[in-house]
């Protein structure tokens, strides 16, 4: 069975579409890699790719987007909403199929290695990556944002895992880490009291007690003629926090105010796994194994 | 996107493990087919083997298949205890991915001519192939079975779909078709009481009002060191009858006996989809699709 691994780099650079294009352009080209999604945000000048394939080609393309992006974007240029340190910010690398965590871990290293020895980036280490603890949290390493890291780069508490301790003149600075797939996940009250979708967003989140995995909010979103109160969620691990837990609490939480859940939805992408999570807990499966898919023993 | 079909024919042979080789070596051959499963019953003195590929591919694999037993198998010696007419007594299609039933009809229809062109074999069109309504049955194509037949052939009403009106000397008829995947599920109760799983296989199966699609008994089943009455399911359709509707139902019936349920197993294989429009049911899920399932963009 062949490892599939993912990739979301993100690159300081949501304007200029020829850069982006130049930047998707290395990661198209490189065989066993599938160019998954663009986005790009001009408010945030920043655009995020997504990438799967085959571990090493996966690595290869991401060390070449990143060369790239080192060429074509000046951080001492750049300005957008969204905070950063570098011309290729963030690259995150998520186990997908027959891939560890601690494979992930060993390639997010790998790259951290090259993209400081050949292209002379400072590179911190994130997330499960991280060989400093308080690195795990992407906040952390980026506090001051480029300006504010390109003077206290040289500082012992602030030095890079790998490179040299000071900035790239146009690249800055890069993290590299690994972490597990993000679901975004949206849960729909049959009300259009946010406060209630707020209430129970603090059920779930870790931060105020609730689940390990779970970040969420309560907004209101506009739905045809309608205001929908949304408990809007990212699922940080879906593995640790499974998707029927949440949406039990959900419903269980909206209960008790007399409001009925009236739908979710998965936004973007999610692995086959997390639906099928879902499937095993309402039918109570027994001795489910993947080998029963049929599609799984193609 | 490469279409995908199964194909599930029972040859009458259980006992000959070299005959049986023999057969399943045809299948193995063919490029772009895989033969996923091989199952034989002496009792039975029948196997039942799955293979699954590329439409034209798993087309000739059937052919070939059904060409070495019409030479290793005599029908005019076989007995076991499970009916049959022919060496290659049935051979189902079913759609996996990216065909639909349609083309699995067609897929059938241009097998059974091949059968009866080159190998002389009368052939029978049976599920959703069949050009003649009653047809539709297995069972009653198959009535009186190889020796019942042989007697019958000649008379209009038994008269083959395609190929000669007398029986194969050796090989006697084959019968071709186009079904839905079946996936066989056993629902477990809270009791020992078989009865309760009886009344509850009346309410969901068709023969007694239940859902249309679905084939049910009560049975009892040793589980570790106690009884436990099973509802055992054959869902015949899974996207006319769905798995979770079949489960609530039985839940319901379960709790207006004071019964719960401990569990479900699937037993062998069942598609992906089946499996993902449960979650969608329970999660509420709106503007769901394949698309959002990241395996599925690959």
């Amino acid at each position: 069975m062949s490892k599939l691994v993912e990739c979301v780099p993100n690159f300081s650079e949501g304007r200029r579409p020829e850069v982006i294009e130049a930047i998707a352009e290395e990661i198209r080209k490189i065989p066993h890699v599938k160019l998954l999604d663009v986005k790009s945000d001009p408010s945030h000048n920043r655009v995020v790719m997504t990438f799967v394939g085959e571990p090493q080609s996966v690595k290869l393309a991401a060390f070449n987007s990143c060369k790239k992006a080192a060429e074509l974007i000046d951080m001492e240029k750049h300005h957008g909403e969204h905070p950063r340190i570098g011309a290729t910010d963030v690259i995150p690398f998520i186990p997908v199929k027959n891939i560890s965590m601690e494979e992930c871990v060993q390639l997010a290293d790998e790259l951290a290695q090259d993209i400081a020895a050949k292209l002379d980036i400072p590179v911190y280490l994130y997330e499960e990556a991280a060989k400093i603890p308080a690195r795990k949290a992407l906040p952390h390493i980026r506090k001051g944002q480029f300006e504010g890291l390109k003077c206290e780069i040289d500082k012992p508490e602030r030095c890079p895992d790998y490179g040299p301790a000071r900035m790239h003149p146009t690249a800055g600075a890069t993290v590299v880490g690994a972490r597990q797939f993000l679901i975004a996940y949206n849960i729909n009250l049959d009300t259009s009291d946010v406060q209630i979708a707020k209430k129970i967003a603090n059920c779930i989140r870790e931060a105020k007690g609730g689940y390990k995995y779970v970040r969420a909010m309560g907004v209101s979103v506009r739905m045809g003629d309608r205001d929908v109160a949304q408990v809007t969620i990212n699922m940080v691990d879906y593995q640790g926090t499974p998707l029927f837990r949440v949406f039990e609490t959900v419903k269980s939480e909206a209960a008790r105010y007399g409001v009925n859940v009236i739908g979710s939805e998965i936004v973007g992408l999610t692995p086959m796994q997390a639906l099928l999570d879902v499937a095993e807990f309402y039918l109570r499966l027994d001795g489910f194994d993947r080998k029963m898919v049929l599609e799984d023993n193609l």
